[in-house]
């Protein structure tokens, strides 16, 4: 009989394929005696080799798929397998001590790795992390052991993991990795949003499905209603098919309207755009219809490697993006790093609270010249399309204007030293932080826009970090102190002519799309794919009726009437 | 010359006497080979039972000052002193390897405080950190170093540490430490709270007290103004003499008006309470004039100890407290635990950001058990006092109606066990996420009364941990945010003929204080000692005035142009 595995759906889209458990293999080490110190030495030799090999292949096709930034990753780890310092001290073990390769490789590894560890630094601590990768595929080799690795899936199948890393998701072969399932993560995780992004069905939080789910089996990945089906019979496979059939037909519908306009059936027009990490993003928001792009998180520049990005790298980049998106705008957010996005290279305090700590525009304003150097590349790329700039995190009216005389001063180097500069960019501001919603007709007298970042707006308003599972309920979009919120801040751009956005996960979810609609937000900024659903929706929603249950929603109690109240449209 | 350094004014009064440097002594410990391993075994017997009458002294001491829950910690020092587990490996190892005492303390002492560090359990790692608070007492006398313990001084002395924790602060003899001052910490931290309802002046935060004070220099600790003089002139010395006896004059004028009522000078009445700990502190409450009692923090009782206290140690304290206070309002905030205030005893999950996590109202209403006995206890101490309930941490309407749920089940198990219980008891709830300030009115229609709790308002409204030294200038309690959130929670009161109160430092704060009159606050509950000063400075206000300053400063843009308006009167 088949099994229903119940989990978050992160995804949508019907994916039905064998199952591909991606997993650590446990390598079992044991000490042993040799006698032939040469043959061991050769034995460790080939393992390297593979490894490298394999490695090589791995960082190849990151460059090709994902991008160099993503593939940097993997030429460190080269560097690590080839290192003298690592490789010559396995070495000796073996010939002083006569012990097996796989044994000496630990050993060195596991003092390497706790040094490293050991030292309170966070690019120390991934540096211990690189060695305990690369020297794990080499005592695979040495052991014989296989790698579950994502990048050398040639099969299609559904990836079973415990948890997908970024990383791990780098490597996903879209062609073969029909779909995934996770025990762990949520709507908002990082495999999450990938997955949307690579138009991959998934499922993730299932709790069980690796303590459930055998390499080989047959399983159905229902990423529309967060559903796992394993070992599915005749009849289930017949009406999963069908359902992922009726899913690509809408997808079909859907497309139709992806050069049209968006309005409401009584003629309310609002603009929907994307969320965007990487200059790649953008052949998404082209084929998905978006009519500009809401949110170019910047942070993706900054990932992934050992330095800071350049002016000269960065500015290509958005160069890029603005190029390819030509007319339409590209609102870019400001480095949004700190919090739980570190870089290894730039080295941050431990925080005890680091979702209330120095991130973002707090950092970007202490640390000028990091800031400096990305307002430069904006503005050198802002003549090659339609450009607004956005500054995260702000939580007063002092941060706002010490950012924007940062960019203006920046922007009067450049015009001083001929370089052109488009006179015409928006600047703006996320509203992510309560204090700054509260004060929204203060800031809107200032700003040329607002875009509302509901992902921490509900998480301080709240006081609940979403990440954490004993009280992710209170993660509540639909409580009527964030649907207030929401309409001060839409209020207070409306009085002094502004417009305002949304982009954080709230503005393409179809429940909360009605309730936006009626509020009148302006902008809807969501993932690529959830575009054309958001436009079908609202072509059948009228602005007016929306303003009336807008209303009724924020005098309502809890976030359930809300849901309710949606639910009975 | 004297050397003046500038701190944070953590308790004001003004104190002058020599430096008393309290700092834990480097141990030099080193390996010795010795031939009389009797005479070793005797210098370490030795050196223990001179500890164990220390700690026993500590914990007398502890128990007379500061009560019975604060002096549990001693005891546990001094089991682990006296443990077989602990003290015999030490012996065996003199016996067998023939080395010095505090050398084989030391290893058997690393190896069980690294075991209990390594284990992921708080209730593990505290008891590390009793092995090695002990033994390097023990170690200390071995080697004849001296210890300096705050509960043994006996000559008056002004402290100068990097830190206090609350245990050194617990140990503080009144008589002889005049003061304080230390390299860390800021107004709302543990020690300064301590200094304040100890009446010790303090100025924390200086950064560099100790590497710049030297033991037995004279020092001026001014804790009104937030400044420490380290070897006055005898200028200085003469104006700080005067300016400690104008305050004390002042103290003496603030005194008269103890039994008096508070009422500002246009005839507005309110009620000026205090926060308290344990029934301890009761006295201080009456002695300062307070009205009653606005914050009773429970978690005092759960803390510095080994398992929960039991209903009946519970009710003992609920009911001494109401009793002292006779008629006036007690208002007892049940548990409040978890986030920076962890119990041995309770294992908590890690969590990234506690502030967002699992803690109060979202703890007791998963963990009922813990709840339920608390409230019972509350319930049955009801009929000696007038009590009032009020639950922390309340972010949606549904937890409120969940938590007075479990207080009405409660009563009517009581009622039917023939349990008297008062039948006024009012039950409120704090306002300290920014989703209840901004559904006040939904609120107020099912509350009986509002107590603001700022501290934590201000740290999620501004998403910033007021303990991160990097993002503390965002604490901004004049912040027009700020004053908004607390403008509704009030309003929303008055319109449902509940009252609003406030809990935080900001009700006792002198600068904030003509902005809350102006607001309607009806309830200020602060430190005992900030009473008095408050009531003598509400009398000079007129509220018609207030009223006029706070809508000034409601519409203002920055927290910095809200203290330039009130600066102004």
């Amino acid at each position: 009989m088949s099994l229903h595995i119940n989990g978050i759906a992160a995804s949508s889209g019907i994916a039905i394929a064998k199952a591909f458990r991606l997993e650590n293999p446990e390598l079992n080490i044991t000490k042993k005696q040799i006698s032939d110190v040469d043959a061991e030495i050769s034995r460790l030799d080939n393992a390297i080799q593979i490894s490298n090999t394999e490695l090589e292949k791995i960082r190849d096709h990151a460059n090709a798929e994902l991008g160099e930034d993503k593939a940097a990753i993997f030429s460190a780890h080269i560097l690590v397998l080839n290192d003298p310092e690592l490789v010559n001290p396995v070495k000796d073990k073996i010939k002083s001590e006569n012990v097996n390769a796989e044994y000496a490789m630990n050993e060195v590894a596991s003092m390497f790795v706790q040094m490293f560890e050991s030292m309170d630094n966070e690019y120390m601590k991934e540096r211990a992390a690189d060695i305990r990768d690369v020297t794990k595929r080499v005592m695979a080799h040495i052991l014989g052991v296989t790698i579950s690795n994502p990048a050398n899936i040639t099969d299609e199948v559904i990836i079973i993991a415990e948890d997908l890393t970024p990383s791990d998701t780098a490597q996903l072969n879209r062609k073969y990795a029909l779909g995934f399932t996770t025990d762990i993560g949520g709507r908002t995780s990082h495999s999450a949003i990938m997955a949307r992004s690579l138009e991959i069905p998934a499922v993730v939080g299932t709790k069980e499905v690796t303590s459930k789910i055998e390499n080989g089996v047959m399983v159905i990945v229902d990423g529309l209603d967060g559903q796992v089906i394993v070992d599915p019979s005749e009849e289930e496979l017949a009406e999963y098919k069908a359902k992922k059939e009726k899913f690509e037909l809408q997808k079909q519908e859907w497309a139709k309207l992806k050069n049209e306009p968006t309005v409401t059936k009584d003629g309310h027009h609002v603009e929907l755009v994307a969320n965007i990490g990487t200059p790649n993003d953008v052949e998404g928001v082209i084929n998905n219809g978006g009519e500009g792009v809401g949110l170019y998180r910047t942070e993706f520049l900054y990932m992934g490697r050992d330095n800071f990005p350049t002016e000269e790298e960065q500015f290509e980049s958005y160069k890029t993006v603005l190029e390819s998106m030509g007319e339409k705008p590209v609102v870019v957010r400001t480095l949004d790093i700190g919090g739980d996005k570190e870089l290894s290279y730039l080295h941050l305090p431990k925080e005890m609270n680091p979702f209330l700590g120095y991130r973002a525009i707090r950092l970007c304003l202490d640390q000028k010249e990091i800031f400096r150097t990305q307002l430069r590349a904006l503005l050198r790329a802002s003549i090659y399309g339609n450009l607004k700039i956005m500054f995260p995190m702000i939580a007063t009216l002092d941060e706002f204007r010490a950012a924007k005389a940062v960019l203006i001063e920046e922007k009067e180097k450049l015009v001083a030293e001929n370089v052109k500069v488009s006179e015409t960019i928006e600047i703006g501001m996320m509203v992510e932080i309560p204090a700054s919603a509260v004060l929204a007709d203060v800031f809107a007298k200032e700003v040329d826009f607002f875009s509302i970042g509901t992902n921490d707006l509900i998480q301080y308003t709240m006081a609940a970090d979403r990440m954490n599972e004993q009280v992710s309920y209170l993660y509540q979009p639909y409580n009527p102190s964030i649907l207030r919120l929401v309409k001060m801040v839409i209020d207070a751009a409306n009085k002094e002519g502004k417009w305002a956005g949304m982009c954080g996960e709230m503005a393409g979810d179809a429940l909360a799309i009605p309730l936006l609609v009626g509020l009148g937000l302006h902008e809807f900024s969501m993932s690529a794919t959830s575009i054309l659903p958001a436009r079908s929706q609202m072509a059948k929603l009228s602005k007016a009726d929306m303003e009336k249950l807008a209303e009724k929603a924020l005098s309502m109690s809890t976030a359930e009437e809300v849901v309710k109240l949606v639910n009975e449209i």
